[in-house]
């Protein structure tokens, strides 16, 4: 081997990837998890939580790309948009790219926020200086439930959690249901929705599945992560409007917003949207409800 | 760690990818390479040749079917069809589903045939057999070269050469102007095309360069295969007729085969053939045409 | 890597070894650990339990001989034994090689017998048919707390406990102490005491710290035995004769022992017994003295 | 795994040694060699050339100490001293605390000197500023070869050669003949000699038997290593006394310089120059002479 130096990140029981490790840039811990900022040799700055790949240089763009955009613009008017997790910044930046009134963004972890701005600054771009944005230290679940307020979009980007942690309570039926009654009449939420990949399907058909429980719109649709060795699920969940429907406004929408990104596009909405045969046939019929008492093992 | 047993693969220089090892079930060595047949954890049965993941028993269905089906189904009358490569006897099976009158696959290491019959009979499916199948052992190129038959699909099946070893010369100019004048008028023909991944676009975009030197119709497209852990290229390219325009066709031609496939259909074909735009950007920017001259270093 | 097949054990948090993968020759479980059995690159068959290396077939000469002629040798009269642990069979098989009148050994995994017998014959060479053996199925703590018989050896060849398992209870004072009730008057015990590396002395240091809360002599040595990377310790503890007087008759008493061992000799023992001054000095310094109450973590 | 860095060293084909990697100190490459300083988990920090451990702030001591006070005090008068390889100072710093008159170290990295004195201080303990001192960039045969000058004592601290590299030549028998003619009468050496571990005793053997041909009296003798995962061979070669007959005077000898050493004394002597029976066995029977024309293969 001619380099010598690897991080080594298990993904599954069988699954183990290596990373050559060119330079350590960060490693510390926070109250809730550690931390470390390496460069690595195909993905540039790579940030990694409790061991586990978070975002890259190299392709972030794709990952917030394709959280945030889908939804903004399938939502008829996404003024006022709430970031669960994402504290990198970079949803937050994809998300002032549109013409947002109010952006309040809820994370458990003031550190990695403050990290992610000192060593990674182009994931942010000084987003969380922007007047409309409001940043709030907190449980997102804590802050859904107590909030007297409504938006128009809810964006969920939290991490998988690890066995039994609190963070099981942020994929549940019940917390669906506290960001459906947070949203506005035409509301619609996107969450994060795990790995995509034929061998690793449970967690993300059970998203759609329990998703299905409490919104009458659900669309789950892929992104190909590079860093993540695997297609990554979303799903976007709609209170009343036909996510289906509004694709077909997305070319004229798409056009003001166009040449500031890089990955999404309306080829790209298409790929992202078709859902290939074997994945649609465990989609259907894999997935468990997750609830509050029966939460789901991610590993 | 609870398993011990790790399959360890370097994929470049920056990757390594370890699969759980749960049995050998075979490791040997033909004139020409390393054969190792293992049960992994996710994927089931595992061929390996040289220690670089081949296909594998859980996905193998999405690399033959994403090679074969588009390119015997955009094609006018699939009678006549070239193999080269394909040891594993999938790409044989895929093409037998289709009506065809002949099928010539030509493969240089008669062990990895018959070992992949013999460990791995789900492969092939008896597909030697078929009276329509003639096999011959020899250089894919060679046979090309001296061949004085002609062909409406060749499909190349072939593995990424190591550094300069002799099947470089498998995916140049040269060789393709030679797979263009076996090919009937309306022919076309389509390869393997390597890593789609973002990082790793070099072989991919080359090739799709390379084949647009000597094709007036060159379509590439995208499926991601688990085991590789990376979206994988293939370039479809023909003679005469505009693949994008037949793809109206398809809905039809594919009603009389769809239930004998689990990955293709429409869905499927739009998702590996509407490519992200990142993806996009690179391909149509960074290859270079290799040549017998100036081959292409895969690693 | 010309090798792609590995079996990965992580020897500590700080590291790792990986032996080259040939064959698995065994694999499964007992009601108390992980067993399996592998044809390894460098050190030919080698026994795992829940993934730690117990012994090599090409070297656990090296521990069986180091760990049973010296305490042997060093007794006046070693005629009845006790073997607590031991299953592959060695240290009984070096037993037999001494006038012995009687073995009890004690062991609690029959698994790890049948199948030490069954995978790896040279280990044990039938020593287990031989009629002055009795092989006692049972925890080795239980077995001599309520046995009321004497012996004049005592050899300890049990596996370091995983955190706070049953066996802890194994390396404490108050075992050691009722060891020496079911010693002669002039009986000696001998125990495997772990890693005797500079780094990882702490285990080997205790033990000798606690073996001199009940014995009026204690000596450690060392042998370095290749398949565990690392030198590893042995205590030998008398309840009434100094050991390192009875070094003054080893060379007349080795001669009739002396050709069928291929490890130890006079020069051997010499090795084993100097220990370098650093070794020394920590040993003389760490320890603690384990007890029931504060068992010791071993890793 | 609690740690995700790893410094991964293929010491085999069939072995491979992780140290969990804490910091990267140092990363860069010389016209010779790759040259990187980490802190790892275990042995604090660590030197690697071209990936292979070379010393560790842990336990270099052992290694250092071990090469220069058997031969050092073995000898009659050892005032003058040349010193081949040695870049990171130990070896000097080690022989200046006998009362010599002057130290010729030659050494062909300047990097690995300058590299060391930098971020590793205490290795060389500012020995290159002692006036007794005269370091030469070159190669150690060229220097040895054209020097007229006459040695008490010659070290040889050179790394194993990779395949081929010109480094083979400092481990051949003409090589031997040049040190033994720049020896004064009563002249000694010492080499490294690799491993001394079991499975790999090839090359520790062969530079015995090389030295048999060359001297009338070879010494072999080893030491543990920790960071090496391995004991390690040494060879003291005399051009007219018999090493072995000095020792007696060693007791004496070693009072002045007792205090100032960590591993070295009376009973780690013993521990060095008692070779297990397995050990001398292949020593006696398996080593080759190697030669300008026959140079061994060290990995």
């Amino acid at each position: 081997m001619k380099n010598s130096r690897w991080y080594i990140e298990q993904t599954s029981e069988d699954e183990i990837l290596c990373h050559s490790l060119k330079e350590i840039i960060y490693s510390g811990k926070s109250p809730y998890q550690r931390i470390e900022i390496i460069q690595a040799g195909n993905f540039g700055k790579c940030l990694f939580l409790d061991g586990r790949m978070q975002s890259a240089e190299a392709d972030e763009f794709i990952y917030h790309e394709a959280l945030v955009h889908p939804v903004m613009l399938l939502s008829d008017s996404a003024k006022r948009v709430l970031i669960a997790g994402g504290g990198e910044g970079a949803t937050l930046r994809e998300v002032l790219k549109h013409p947002v009134e109010e952006v309040v963004m809820v994370d458990l972890d003031e550190t990695v926020i403050r990290i992610s701005q000192e060593y990674l600054p182009e994931w942010s771009m000084r987003a969380f200086e922007d007047p409309r944005v409001k940043l709030i230290i907190d449980d997102a679940r804590a802050y859904i439930e107590k909030t007297s307020r409504y938006f128009d979009v809810v964006i969920i980007d939290l991490p998988e959690p690890e066995d039994e942690g609190p963070a099981f309570l942020l994929y549940t039926k019940e917390f669906y249901e506290k960001v459906k009654e947070c949203l506005k009449e035409n509301g619609m939420m996107v969450t994060q929705s795990a790995s995509a990949s034929l061998i690793n399907l449970k967690v993300f058909s059970s998203i759609i599945r329990t998703l299905r429980e409490v919104f009458p719109y659900v669309k789950p649709y892929i992104a190909y992560i590079p860093s993540f060795f695997s297609p990554w699920g979303f799903t976007i969940a709609s209170k009343r409007k036909d996510p289906g429907k509004a694709e077909e406004a997305l070319n004229e929408k798409l056009s003001f917003i166009e040449r500031k990104l890089r990955f999404y596009d309306l080829e790209s909405h298409k790929s992202m949207f078709s859902l290939p045969k074997h994945i649609r046939t465990v989609i259907e019929n894999r997935g468990v409800v997750i609830s509050d008492n029966s939460p789901l093992s991610f590993y």
